[in-house]
């Protein structure tokens, strides 16, 4: 039994096998959450103990899945992210970011589960509080929202989304930001970078698993607002320009970035939403010791 | 040749099987319009000419139409109606109300069509001007909208949506209420209602239709806004009981009602909401002359 005041009970996770996915089932279990996971693949691809379901865009298994295991929160962080998407990937970004959100929400209903913690995305808001999405991914979360609302009013749902920046930690495989810089630093290759002058909220992994586990606690608190949207800030925002210098400064050498070597992209945020943050979470991580950990 | 003096082009229409797309076929038809359909079946069910398009649920079929025909706007009425849903529903909702319009929007922009008229529903707003869906139907149309938004602001897509209300006209085979009280006025059989006090805003399918072209028009209009929504109301809203009771003087004889034989429907509408005109459109059918109409 992990020694451990905090709420714990039994958890569904769809996205187990993601980046943020595999953290969060290493943190339920410390937690001592039971865990199933939802996924399109048979493996066994976390380190905790859980029982597996597997989906293959069937709603009768998402209705197996939540009436069998009856969690008491369904964790929903399975998308299919794309910065920029073919017509191509058009069904399977419906499929991954609305169809299945509905059908775990349909099964909720179903088997009167009431406690949902979803993951949005801060480019649902491109520029202010109202939706604009940054891309077709972020709509496509934006929708999923409409169709939660729609459960929340009249399905006994309860929800917590929460709208995530960069994420970054151990054990990260996406050909992200942070992948590249570290591999330039390893390599001392040049990296041919925009101006730089975007603002990154670059947030830990660890602190964005806390913030999962505190919003099931909201979401299982009558208390509580019944469909809530908070951002999932690392409280500590710098231009590329300047995480490039911190990286630099952490590591002892600096880094051979070429700036402005590359455009910056369409729709590039320059400077991320900022929205109301969960309340009684904060980030502990700071982008050095975050830094610091990744080199180590 | 017909005589109209209104905007005529090239429409893509899809849900022209249903029964405002079939009305509308025809009102394109007659505003001189070249019409092609994307239709789920192949079968030719509307009386003017069309070119057809199969659609089977690929992105690529959707492509191939648009580029083929290069519309001029894009009529995208189909959808998958259900005032409730069962689980087995899910996938097609999804299917039908948000993958098949994401697909067109796609096409859209990769052919360079600008036009969409899109058809929503005034059941997007349960009660106000906030986006409050009274059923999953209405969520993925909701859905559908966010995902627009993405279009218009990245696609060069300019759209107006319409949201409708109750429709009737001839040709209707819905099971809907009017079907069902002209059925009740024929055969003399007593009819189980609710209390009845619910406000209706029924409106006549050719006044609809006129909206839909007007529409067409506004979205091709660069003076005008880029992304529209518009409700489309029939200007005359009575309860559930003066509509009955108009029907009967119009019919000359009462109607065999059993008010209040069966509870009201949950998240029935008591009072539909309002929302700004389409600008340069009214509707010209009174209640009076639309149900004499059916009766003929």
């Amino acid at each position: 039994m992990p020694i451990s005041s905090s709420y714990s009970a039994r958890a569904l996770v769809t996205g187990a096998t993601g980046f943020i996915g595999r953290h969060l089932v290493r943190h339920l279990h410390t937690a001592g959450w039971e865990i199933a996971v939802l996924s399109r693949r048979q493996s066994q691809s976390t380190e905790a103990p859980t029982q597996s379901f597997l989906y293959t865009g069937q709603t009768a298994e998402v209705m197996r899945a939540v009436a069998d295991f009856r969690p008491d929160t369904v964790f929903h962080l399975a998308s299919l992210f794309l910065v920029q998407h073919t017509a191509e990937q058009i069904e399977p970004l419906i499929s991954s970011n609305v169809l299945l959100g509905t059908q775990l929400l349909e099964a909720m209903r179903d088997a009167g589960i009431h406690s949902l913690v979803n993951a949005g995305t801060a480019w649902q808001n491109f520029a202010g509080d109202a939706y604009l999405p940054v891309n077709l991914y972020a709509a496509t979360k934006q929708a999923f929202e409409d169709i939660l609302l729609y459960y929340v009013e009249t399905g006994g749902v309860r929800a917590v989304t929460l709208k995530l920046f960069d994420s970054y930690g151990p054990g990260d495989t996406r050909r992200k930001l942070l992948t590249l810089l570290l591999d330039s630093l390893r390599t001392g290759e040049p990296l041919a970078m925009s101006g730089g002058e975007q603002v990154l909220d670059l947030v830990h992994v660890d602190d964005i698993c806390r913030a999962f586990l505190r919003a099931a606690e909201l979401a299982s608190d009558p208390s509580q607002p019944g469909n809530a949207i908070y951002s999932v800030s690392g409280g500590q925002r710098r231009t590329l320009r300047a995480v490039v210098e911190t990286l630099g400064q952490v590591a002892g050498h600096s880094l051979p970035i070429v700036w402005g070597a590359r455009s910056y992209r369409e729709r590039e945020v320059m400077l991320p939403w900022a929205g109301p943050t969960v309340p009684g979470w904060q980030p502990c991580i700071s982008l050095e010791n975050g830094l610091r950990s990744l080199l180590d």
